[in-house]
């Protein structure tokens, strides 16, 4: 890949991203939560749910780009502020997205990790601007995007000196309708070949489909994926987004059993 | 299309939006510049050429949003000072991108139409700030876009009160390589039926071949656009970027004919 | 474009391929009818129609490949029956598709351009059938195909000895859903330059949209297409196939008026 | 999924396809072999180390459809001959491409398993002609089609008597290229979900690159596909085709190994 000078995966040793007590690039980690901050109530109940199953990191927007400017934005500072007591009871740091350069400083005083959105992918103001920050950056792939594209935009952020760049495949944009997107599940070996940095799995976003995130997540796995990062929600029937799309904490625990098991097993194989 | 209040077709009245003596969605407008303000000669002259072989505005990236970080980012307030003498000396109004939120009020000081990029189509903060900044905006179809996803961001731009959207097709991401983009001129037509705005067409990024810029632009006329936004350089060879891509003045002129003469045509049919 | 030894646009001369009266590659060729095949009235009535309105030559499916094995198949000989009857009384040579390799023999005694459909692009045993044929052939691209892999699909035709090979862009498929597949109009100044065969483009099967026809239609011929082939049908309400996008008589009627002054226009241009 | 009678999911019961003791949907399956037959010597060196490396059945084409009709077109009766052969030697059943419906009555003489590959997916009178042919049917997806026209053309298989259809996906065309395709595996528990026929992935086609095919093999059997076809070649740097992404024998070991074990982890879990 051209353009790369930081992100290339000519380097040597893998980056390890270290969150609190995570090290995202050397063990598993799973990343669990709501799709967006809905209240307190919702964001406590759900964060004890995936920590008591095994969980790394509690996930939760309080910035949601939605399609339509008609929908539900997110709650922004209080939702910041909800996040913030979930990590005090429960000890999970927070991985929560920015989708304005002018929030970036603010929003790292409470988000333990910087999720920057498929859809600002390209977003190159927001991207240098995370990079001054000061926090790991949790960078999804634009549903458009190729691992090239994806990589120089690692490279907007490593340019400034954060080196702490997480990537995400969270489906990309193709014909079939039965997936909301199309999970590329081969990014994982692809980028391990092409750069140092971590890669993770959203089964959540890239498929759609509740009974699809079990499988995927057990693939993901076994394809090499640094981790995962899955919608769970106390009561899903009352998102007020990705209402379809959300665990209930029952099923997130039954998963995160399979895969705990999985990773062991092909832990054991490896050494 | 579902969520849209203010950009759907059932409104009655097509929008116009009017700039100097330009009238988008009433005439057929040209915009054409350079691709990135590389120096003061270069857009001045090529500025000129423009203007005498009758084009209605003129375009020019000061802040150019790269693939990668350590590409030519454009000169910023410098290459706007050179748009600002063009348009002195020329009377073409300028259309320039904007990027990064925090630069739209200093940006608006200069550019008579704020461009937002096909990148940042969905980079909600950005359109929000140009919803408020009292200058039409020309907004660029995401490579990635489906056309409900499009309109929805114009949405975004008119409910904060701007009324003055151009929509611009500059082609979508498929399969097909021989082309940069696949140019969806189906794209014209669909956007008559399902909104009030204008659309117009960009021939140079979606087909990225100065041989079919020509055929594309008689095309944009005859599926009914209302103008076109190509590039021009007055010495392609030199360009910083899209060098392969840009018009020469004397091939611009060619165009430039045979457009006016089919647009009249078609003009004197309906009459 | 590697492996293209006889279609290969170097070689001077563009082909005309001479279909009774029409020459495809010369002037504006219109093929015009129903999608298949239904009953002798239908056939008739929409034969007349479309010869009265200006077409060339008349189109329908006797074999119809269907998604659903449970679909209407068409009506194969009882069909070519009928469409020869049509050729006998409105003189309207016949183009129809064929997709089984044992059939060419046969159906090339009742077709005077054999149809190879989108599916069957890359047919290969279909393709090597129809060289052999000596009847003009009538290539559609594939949804997913290149211009490259279309053009080496021309290329088993041409190299069994038949040089009389219409290319049909009929649509891709991309993620865009407001349209049936997205018209990649490109392709016509693009096939012009990489080859010697004559393209012509289907606005029908493209769009999917009555509505989206007619400016897509004009949009061909200011591009440099060949010819149309569009759906008509004399009552598309009770059409068995494909009733939401094909014309009435009357539409057709006045989309045929607008192209011929469009045509003769840019000839009148030209010279 | 609309249209579907026989192939539809409803039915309870999982289709079990038993090539001589191979059992397809029952346990998991691995078809191993070269791209094309190419001579004697080697398809029975790589029959014979596929066989010692655990591979349940040997593929190989002796009918090639290729881009070009200058290329490698495969040797005919004489691969399926060698094939034969392979199979007295080695006792694995044979899985071999066939392309024209005439050829299906002899073809089936010498192929335990009849493929059909992508590009033929929708050829519909080959599908028919398979449906008649009494052997078990690979009906590869198409690099452009749905879940649902697949399952539609599994469908045509089916509805001429035809049980014993294996579903194959093998990486669908999206704008990534990095990789030859993108391999689609949430097809694989979608799939599970539509419809009783099993399923089996192909890591070589779809990635097109050596170094991901062992961990998209390990993610297959991890999402719960019903068994693999891996392009192995006893010399790959003299492969007639597809010489960048055969496994060489050792490779193949390795995988195999991995593999097994992986699978009777998961499988004693379930129990």
């Amino acid at each position: 890949m051209k353009n790369l000078k930081l992100a290339s995966g000519e380097k040597g040793d893998r980056t390890i991203v270290k969150v609190s007590n995570a090290e995202i690039g050397r063990g598993f980690v799973v990343i669990a939560g709501p799709c967006s901050v809905e209240n307190e109530r919702q964001v406590l109940e759900t964060a004890h749910a995936v920590k008591d199953a095994g969980a790394d990191m509690l996930r939760g927007g309080a910035f949601k780009p939605r399609t339509s400017p008609y929908a539900f934005q997110g709650l922004g500072l209080r939702g910041l502020k909800i996040l913030e007591k979930a990590r005090q009871e429960t000890g999970l740091p927070i991985v929560s997205e920015v989708v304005d350069p002018r929030d970036v400083s603010w929003v790292a005083e409470f988000a333990d990790v910087l999720q920057i959105g498929a859809r600002n992918m390209q977003n190159f103001s927001l991207l240098k601007e995370v990079g001054r920050a000061g926090r790991p950056v949790l960078l999804k792939r634009g549903m458009h995007s190729t691992l090239e594209e994806w990589l120089n935009c690692a490279e907007y952020v490593l340019s400034e000196g954060n080196p702490d760049v997480i990537l995400c495949e969270r489906g990309i944009r193709t014909f079939e309708k039965y997936t909301r997107n199309t999970l590329d599940l081969s990014a994982v070996p692809a980028i391990k070949e092409l750069t140092h940095l971590p890669i993770i799995i959203d089964p959540t976003h890239s498929t759609g489909r509740i009974s699809l995130i079990g499988p995927m997540s057990l693939a993901a796995v076994a394809a090499g994926s640094d981790g995962l990062i899955i919608e769970v929600h106390h009561k899903p029937e009352e998102a007020l987004c990705d209402a379809e799309q959300a665990l209930t904490p029952d099923m997130f625990i039954d998963i995160m059993g399979r895969l705990k098991a999985l990773k062991s097993f092909l832990d054991n194989q490896a050494s």
